[in-house]
């Protein structure tokens, strides 16, 4: 095993007063929705609202007095940015990050405010990082890779330990995997401490690297998932021989039970997880046969999510609960009218959201018009009652919002 | 002093595996934000995701076997309603929730989830308080009250007696009102521990009941605050000389504060407060010079608000920011015309979040039309950069959703 409990251990004690030991708390209402004893490590609250931080601050403060005054350099888009950056500032080491040059700007200012100096370069990340590479050479620069490091590895690696101790008979850990930095950390600490636990990675079903790595499988890799904190294409020289060795099993999660998961930590939890934090709980609501009645430890490894995602999420689970629903009403299109349908579903217990009129419709009579309401209502039978009393009414109605399927 | 340091000493000994001890934590982010050395304690960790489970738990263990067997009521459209249901469930005492009429569906099915008959009674928080004390006299059940009540007062206090072993050299504490149940117990438990500390009270600037009872003032109550849950017309007979002689201060917060610090715990701490939770936060946000250098222990209350207000913030702060921004372009009205825009928008990195186009305005020629486009930018600068290249390509743009005044 290139990296030992002993170094995890040790690990631990380098952060001790520089990276927040983040709570651990049990979720009783996550086990009643799941059937399994869920615990959360909530890495969300560290400083840079991921579990990055740890292998971070390991990393710096493992670096030589010349190597910090030469300075140090990253790739990355991420959370890995963010932490190095911070972590570098505390630590007054010159620090540059490079990130591909479509990076949402919103990023690019956060890393920048940590004092980094940020290089925008090439189209893709593995443009990005070629550019990187050169100008690490270049300028002599300490590489601070995100994943493939001993040095980071221990450090993540470090979670899992609070974890134990907080809950020793834990049954099973769930670790999110991008390029396998903290699934291996994790894996090594957990199984240091208590050989019988089952460590579990979970990668997003558009991404699974490790999965193929494992299996020499060639499932596809690709496409918008909603957990890019994990959407990586190739998986660490040593991560890899690390999970083969200690995880008990990759399992893919598909996009609509990472919406699902989010919204739940969401609605539930009251706390932010991003895609890839939400991983493991996504997991445990897809297979949930697998882990009833066991006691789960779920990293919730970071909150980076953008808030626009966020509010989307929020309101799609509005309509797929149908409390927020769309009604399309056929009306004779004379003055009036939109009072007298306002008026009615405000009887009827609806606050109107948005109001449109369609006049240009073939299928309604010339004189007519299409009123296109959405509506916040109690629930679906809430909606059908209010379709229903407009139906007495006189009114032609339907539904023209669909609630996603499950 | 009608609670004692010693009552709620006890108080803490009894919730000791009942209710979650929360986590307590620096926030680096909002110390920079605020110039305040802040600590935040989580309560909306708490199971029911609000401080009440605390008193709750406390007022239900004191009961005597044969109070538990004729069982308990309560009052509350909110937190109160949640924290009584859960312990008296787990307690298996039968409980009875009275709500005023208009409760919305979501509060009453929740309250019912944990088995709690729900009455649905009066049409205004005074009306269903005048049924339930019917109720409660008919019935011979045991009123639960949400705050004028010595063991409830004493188990919200718990909460000061965590903060202060977590961070025994706080200088300030902030605890949001409504009847004074929270800030009665925290006062009593943080002066009672460290004489010198200061608790500081915060009411919603539409509610400001204990300001006006401290001050025998006249300010008015009412209006629909983003803080429901500290929306309290009287305060309670017990907590108003408890505030009186241990609180330092009480500061009144308006509407924009209470809205910019629930969306910094969204963005910068990545969890949820409920405008009531966040009062504290926009004190501190709305006063800073009061703060600035001490170390404040801020209660994070509760974490119980609407999705769709949630998401409605998250928006809105977007737009605050110019991160989405509305243009409204006059364009000739002929086909291709919204094809040529659109493409022209993306080439400018702007992403179209929504379009409209608007045919009936007089202002516009008989052959044109105007196009409203929504669209999600890097910032202010960038969305100006977008308006002078869309005129320099010949249309007539100006921006019409104002970013709503700070």
């Amino acid at each position: 095993m290139t990296v030992t409990l002993e170094e995890i251990s040790v690990a631990r004690r380098v952060i001790e007063g520089h990276v927040l030991r983040t709570p651990m708390l049990p979720a009783p209402n996550l086990s009643a929705l799941t059937g399994a004893e869920i615990h959360v490590k909530y890495e969300n609250l560290q400083v840079t609202n991921s579990f990055k931080d740890r292998g971070a601050f390991v990393k710096l403060a493992s670096l030589s007095e010349a190597e910090r005054k030469r300075g140090i350099i990253a790739m990355s888009a991420g959370n890995h940015a963010q932490s190095v950056a911070y972590h570098a500032a505390r630590l007054k080491i010159p620090v540059t990050i490079v990130m591909p040059a479509n990076t949402p700007f919103v990023k690019v200012r956060a890393t920048q405010a940590h004092g980094a100096k940020v290089l925008l370069e090439g189209e893709t990340l593995s443009d990005a990082q070629a550019r990187a590479e050169q100008i690490a050479e270049a300028a002599d620069l300490t590489w601070v890779h995100p994943y493939d490091d001993v040095v980071i590895i221990a450090g993540q690696g470090t979670i899992a330990l609070e974890m134990l101790e907080e809950v020793p008979d834990l049954d099973v850990l769930v670790a999110p995997i991008g390029g396998g930095g903290l699934i291996a950390g994790t894996a090594i600490a957990a199984r240091g401490v208590k050989r019988a636990i089952e460590v579990i990675g979970v990668e997003s079903r558009l991404y699974p690297s490790m999965w193929n790595a494992l299996r020499k499988g060639n499932l596809p890799l690709g496409g918008p998932t909603l957990a890019e904190g994990i959407a990586v294409k190739s998986v660490g020289a040593l991560t890899l021989p690390i999970v083969r060795e200690l995880v008990a099993d990759v399992l893919l999660v598909d996009e609509p039970h990472l919406e699902r998961a989010v919204n739940a930590y969401l609605c539930i939890e009251k706390v932010i997880a991003e895609g890839a934090g939400a991983a493991g709980l996504a997991a445990v609501m897809a297979e949930p046969a697998r882990f009833r009645g066991k006691k789960v430890g779920l990293i919730l490894s970071g909150g980076n999510i953008d808030p626009r995602v966020l509010a989307s999420i929020m309101v799609r689970e509005l309509e797929r609960e149908s409390r927020i629903v769309a009604l399309r009403l056929t009306v004779y299109d004379r003055p009036g009218v939109l009072g007298e349908v306002a008026t009615r579903l405000g009887e009827l217990g609806a606050n109107i959201l948005e109001v449109e009129h369609r006049r240009l419709f073939l299928d309604v009579p010339a004189k007519g018009a299409k009123l296109d309401v959405s509506l916040e209502v109690r629930d679906r039978a809430h909606a059908e009652a209010i379709m229903r009393a407009l139906a007495r009414d006189g009114y032609k109605v339907e539904m023209i919002a669909t609630p996603a399927v499950e």
